[in-house]
């Protein structure tokens, strides 16, 4: 593990997510899979997220002074949405903080981020005594008696006699997925991890683990450089298609790419990438064609059929992943062409399957993922929203890592916060939510995405605002942030450009939304919850999304959860839990996969959604209205 | 298959096995698993063995037209020991021939050689149609309706979406183990086989078998080239101990001469060895860990403990097998450090485990294998009989092979026969057993295991075996064949030091016996059946067996039934069923694993097996009695 990370566990759940300091509990607890309830949007205004910790938090803000009493303070109580981790802490999380009953429930169902009772991978001690004419058992029957059942390579099994007798039949086994894949004589105590990737369109993102407490060790991302050969899956389909090596030219990127994040993250635990055992991988459809090395040409044409729709699990030597050499690749089982493994590790970590009301999960990346579930029947589409919300196609987007600004606040000025503490370098999608949003308010952007020309502002601007309205040759232009503040020496700006293709990936989005409700004949107001997932940044404020339409305006915002990056937790769950695999391939297998492509309401409703809304009907705080 | 071959049919078992014509009813009928029964030992006496034949049998001997009716004849009624197959048959068996009402049973139950309802490999037709939007299922699941569960690799899996697509959805593929091994697009119905090998300490012998018939295409045996480090399992064991590479280089012998086996064999059948998708190993326990690559180390040294008993399955290339890439070797369960493979395959063939009475199995070769099967309780021993029933550490000695004397019969003049029809080289075991009983009988060898000088035999002896017998610096030595009759040019003799070779084998085997009898508490005359396998001839007549005490000379003839190589009848077993497996699996685990040298008993045992048996109490015949 890195030095300068800590360590918080969330109580009762026993979950634990290693971070590096300065982060606020809500986004630890978003990242340990506890969802709390954030009814405000996290602005501390609403008093609902309360968590108890003794000490390793920073100290309580005004608006937790003013929301919470002097005796609730002093026992320890905090808002998560505003107290911040300065050490290694365990929160305690009250009932009443969680997501809501019904969520709670989900939550706690969809079993912990943590130890678990069936891991894939796991060690086992062993200390036995010696063969005699007796007990003159085969050396392999007598170490399954404290094993359990396994499968052996004969490789392992053939170094197995001398090792036991050098060992005086003492050792540690290491089994993963049933088989012995590593035996060491005596008492070495090796370390081993295990990791899970999210593998996006446009963005990797990994996490290391502890296999035995099922604790966070390191956590990385990083651009796909598959990117490179187009930034869309279909772009990637046809580069396999059309060259000869194309295929192979694909998979190697992504492998290389996971290769350098593993043997970082295995560094940051002060260990080789040789330490880790097993790896699990969710991705959409077109992505884990690639990372396996399938044909993904039928993926290109109608009916968009994957190769296989069930996991796969590849061993490492074969995949080409540096890990252990008798170390394994899983890869999550699909929905459809275009629902992949993303979707269905979103299902399984959120436990949508199981929720008592209408529950929509939507995964925004930059193919945008839609599921639905209602009294036991699951819907499932994607769209391809393109990588705007990904902060690619944008003149100064770029994905949540250090230098990325998260947050945009408008008051009388443009306010920001960056990732890393650092000169920001450009925005990441959360961000972008906010300075449309913010544009929208102050009436810059019109609802039909126009960017007024300084000549046409409204007149009650702030004269500190109005002065960042440019135009010139290519357009009119926001600057968000001043040349002398950026890393780059360059303004960071939102450019008329920017905005249409945000709008693009908006219409997507929300046309899914609405075709999904038509299938299951519900009203947005049936909904009872709408979890809202992505990789873009820690996370977004909803009622941004709301005023910008990426969420129905017209939903209570009560309704709506932000639950993080649910594609790298369900990874998570996988590589943690045998039973977590399972459900997997049961949900993937139970789920109607719906092609928007053909449904006689799509383009009517992409149309529609091309235009933000007209009025903000969500307005929760007075920050930034016209 | 060879040009030269036939196939012979036995109805109403439905099993069928290819043969060189010439061979008699009773070698067809036993290497088929037909167990008949020949009291009289197979002379033609008795009349028990009769079986039905339209055409296709040589024409009836006297003695046929002696024991059979015109009217039988007519009928095409045949004795089984005596005709001999023309051209390939159709053979009726009636069920009083069978060998006794119990292991009629048996028999029928172990299941057929032929087509099995389990196979571990099979052709799958596959004729699916296109996926439609409306049946946007992966190509795998599309697959998968068809061929039923299976697993396949990401290699396979890869090239499937195109396979599928240039073949229109039609194909073949090939399912080994439950795993897709090979799709081939189209309809190509490409010959694929399946082969089995009893890998011996002496002798290697593997047939070629077409997995969807169950049909032998084609069979062969060699020396066990590991011979030349060492004729016993424990010279290589020590071998495998004592040099660097030398488990590795005893592992390559072994490997290169089932390489070279599987060439010939594939070559038989017009096809090349990637035809051959799957073979099963059964061997002694060394043999098995030899072959397989694993540390016999343990298996030299108290208490004997194999590196694993349970069966193994290894990919071909790590084999390094030369057959279909993705295919793989079974490797039978073993009882213990002495009881291997081909007492489980021996176990397997001859159902012993059902038997209604107390039943032994004996396997004669270098270590000769016993197994005692008494109301629903195995043992199983094993004990260090020599290679000289092999015909190893014998002047003259030799395998089963082409050139070998197989029979010995003494009248007037020693008289012989030789496979193949050549001039002899040398004699196999099963001639080994005839003249050692001719030469007790005739009284030139004594019980004590003496062989006379010339000036000491007996006064009736015919005057041509007299001058046979021969004395020189050397010692006393017996001329079974004259120098000018043989194709070396030299003469083929047994020797006194050939005769204590014999008595060493017959002493270890007899105490095995004893010894087995004593755990299971029986006594000789309770046991209902001696079934004796080996692979060291076409078949060894029995009473002869007994009068050098190989098989109790106290025991009825009727109660002995000699069932040939069941170690490659059970490996041919394993490579046709699943079923097969699992129930050598369970053998292996039930069976209990009896250690002679620990035995208080066993000294006293050998040492009164050492001698000869004084009187011929069997005789059957009068042939050669002095």
């Amino acid at each position: 593990m890195s030095e300068s990370e800590i360590s918080v566990t969330f109580e009762p759940q026993g979950r634990v997510v290693r971070v590096r300091p300065g982060i606020t509990v809500r986004e630890a607890a978003t990242r340990a899979g506890v969802f709390l309830d954030y009814p405000c949007g996290g602005q501390g205004t609403c008093g609902k997220c309360r968590v108890k910790a003794i000490a390793g938090l920073s100290a309580p803000e005004s608006v937790e002074r003013s929301l919470l009493t002097p005796g609730e303070l002093d026992s320890g109580t905090r808002l998560a949405c505003r107290a911040t981790v300065t050490r290694s802490v365990a929160v305690t999380v009250p009932d009443t903080s969680l997501l809501s009953t019904t969520y709670k429930i989900l939550a706690d169902s969809s079993g912990p981020i943590g130890a678990s009772a069936d891991p894939p991978v796991r060690r086992v001690l062993v200390e036995m005594p010696s063969p005699t004419l007796e007990d003159d058992a085969s050396d392999f029957e007598r170490l399954i008696r404290y094993t359990g059942p396994l499968t052996v390579s004969r490789e392992i099994l053939s170094a197995l006699p001398a090792q036991l007798r050098r060992g005086e039949f003492r050792g540690e086994a290491i089994v993963a997925d049933g088989e012995l894949i590593v035996f060491d004589e005596g008492n070495t105590r090796r370390p081993y991890y295990v990791a899970a990737f999210d593998i996006g369109t446009t963005t990797l993102v990994g996490v290391l683990l502890d296999p035995a407490a099922g604790s966070e060790h390191a956590r990385l991302s990083r651009m796909n450089p598959q990117t490179s050969l187009g930034d869309d899956v279909l772009s990637r389909i046809l580069h396999a298609r059309q060259h000869m090596k194309g295929l192979e030219e694909l998979r190697m990127m992504a492998v290389a790419a996971v290769n350098e994040m593993l043997l970082e993250l295995a560094s940051q635990a002060g260990v080789t990438p040789q330490a880790i055992v097993q790896i699990t991988i969710a991705g959409n459809t077109t992505m884990q064609h690639l990372f396996a090395g399938l044909d993904p040409g039928a993926l290109g044409e109608i009916p968009f059929v994957p190769a296989i729709s069930r996991s796969l699990r590849i061993p490492a030597k074969e995949s080409g992943v540096s890990i252990h050499p008798r170390g394994s690749v899983y890869v999550f089982p699909v929905i459809g062409g275009f629902v992949g493994g993303d979707t269905v590790a979103g299902m399984l970590t959120t436990n949508i399957a199981e929720s008592q009301g209408p529950v929509m999960l939507i995964d925004i990346g930059t193919n945008g993922e839609l599921v639905l579930h209602r009294d036991g029947i699951l819907w499932a589409t994607s769209c391809a929203a393109g990588p705007a919300l990904e902060g690619a196609r944008i003149s100064h987007g770029m994905r949540a890592a250090q230098g990325a600004i998260e947050e945009f606040f408008f008051e009388e000025d443009v306010r920001y916060s960056v990732i890393g503490d650092v000169r920001p370098t450009g925005m990441c999608g959360s961000a972008l939510i906010d300075a449309a949003a913010g544009l929208l308010r102050l009436g810059i952007v019109l609802p039909q995405g126009l960017m007024l020309d300084p000549g046409q502002l409204p007149e009650s601007l702030p004269e500190a605002i109005r002065r960042r309205v440019e135009c010139d040759g290519n357009g009119t232009r926001f600057v968000l942030v001043d040349a002398n503040e950026t890393s780059t020496g360059s303004a960071i700006v939102l450019t008329q450009a920017d905005v249409r293709e945000l709008q693009l990936a908006i219409a997507a989005i929300r046309a899914g939304f609405t075709i999904l409700l038509r299938r299951a004949a519900l009203g947005l107001d049936e909904i009872e919850h709408v979890l809202v997932a992505g990789a873009f940044g820690n996370y977004i404020r909803c009622e941004n999304a709301q005023r910008i339409g990426l969420l129905p305006h017209a939903l209570a915002p009560s309704k709506l959860a932000f639950v993080g990056n649910t594609s790298l937790s369900g990874a998570h769950h996988a590589a943690l839990s045998l039973g977590a695999r399972e459900r997997a391939e049961t949900l993937a297998r139970q789920t109607h996969h719906v092609d928007l492509s053909l449904d006689p309401h799509f383009h009517e409703a992409y149309v529609e959604a091309m235009f933000f809304p007209e009025e903000d009907a969500t307005e929760m705080t007075p920050s930034g209205h016209p």
